[in-house]
């Protein structure tokens, strides 16, 4: 499943994101999925400055985190990051954290998002602009194995 | 589905954890799904200090949020917690987020959390000083509807 | 000096923002600043949703934390809350943090503030209906012992 | 002033650090004085993993910011930062912050640490390891204008 995953990206641990039982806290792991899906944005042009930030007026509708090892202080951690569908008006990133070094997975997720008129609150089409790009980028890949990664 | 629900805290938004679109960042959830294990657990008298740490020394192993309505700043939100199973080494926390006075629901969510033994990495059981405390409190509604709790 | 601050709120630390060397971090007080800020202008009508934000269009311009004693996990502190100068567009908020229990004052800090034009980013006057409770609420306190609080 | 400094980091800031305002948020500059720090370190192979924290089991003593201009969302930050003295059990960290692209200088501040035994309390000598890379890194800009960075 792991060569479904096209864009990576690394982050060390910082001191501040760690709890008291020394390991990264159960909550960050929702931030670092934002900074993935923000970086995989920046990789294809869309996000680039407050000017952008109406490319990312959607919705976070669903949040799923698998915890399967701990990271801890001062681990680099490889963010795999995917989308693994697209919709008229919803898509899902997909995440597989592995520790640089032993390359073990600790971690596997998942972000539902909608994009919607933040005036009404209905869905709305995702802009083509923001669509096509993601199509091109992840080619056959896309509508293959939705939902939380599975690694062995 | 929400009478199974016997614990109940609040909290009121701050402006610290709003993003640029006015909304409670999707991350933060996870901080106060946290919070409310905590006050659960004080609550049974679990939790009550630093020498009481060792009674949490359990880790998240899954984690799913499901976001309806947004919540804002200054919004004060009653949070709905249960434990809806304990098993020997495992138990899941569910919560309802309801904003206080249109008594909306905006959120739920759950937390699969397992004991462990933090040296070897392997789960242990339960102890029964935490255990029965839940059982007792939770009673005939344990084993109830796990999982995402649906609300209408 | 303790006797010049005439707010007061209580908060008790939670596990995660607690360190890895078991006390709360050192960048958390901010946060917890804030809170006594917002919470000192909502005990005077000013700060009540996002509606009145427009009252604390401002900017911090100077912070300063003077950490005395750590604060540990579910330790309950006691946030003393003034404000010890208001000009014509700057005002300085005063800290005191104690724990309850044995009363120990753990920290004392600063903010000072000062009302600015969002489109110019040039200060402006604070407005009277801001001003005015801040006065009145603080009455003969006002201009006395700016800076740092110095207690023994 | 800023010829005293000799490391330097960037950082460009995420949509999760930046408040309702559409500014980089108050407390969060000293999270990042805090990653100045740590990097600072690593830069001289006292920080570099788990066990190597000892090396910083010392307490902030005092914090101070002086905010000049707004931070915003994707703005690339680059993180001036030295040891201004370093005494028998204190040092103080500087740092000063630039926009990469305009150079404006948006932020200036100090830390300043004591080396503790945290079993006493009571301050101890920092050890020959730590402090001698130190000395030895900023050479005669030790001790060259303490307190908060002037910058016109």
């Amino acid at each position: 499943m792991i060569e479904l995953f096209k864009f990576r990206i690394e982050m060390r641990i910082p001191f501040e994101d760690v709890d008291l039982f020394r390991l990264l806290h159960n909550a960050k792991y929702f931030s670092y999925f934002e900074k993935c899906r923000f970086e995989y944005l920046r990789n294809l042009g869309l996000i680039y400055g407050e000017e952008s930030l109406p490319n990312v007026e959607c919705a976070v509708v669903e949040h799923f985190c698998s915890y399967k090892k701990p990271a801890r202080y001062d681990d680099v951690i490889e963010f795999l990051v995917r989308v693994s569908y697209i919709r008229r008006s919803s898509l899902q990133f997909q995440y597989i954290l592995r520790r640089k070094g032993d390359e073990q997975v600790l971690t596997t997720g998942y972000t539902n998002l909608v994009w919607v008129n933040f005036e009404t609150g209905k869905p709305k089409t995702i802009p083509p602009h923001i669509k096509d790009p993601v199509v091109e980028f992840e080619g056959d890949n896309l509508n293959k194995m939705p939902g939380n990664p599975v690694v062995k």
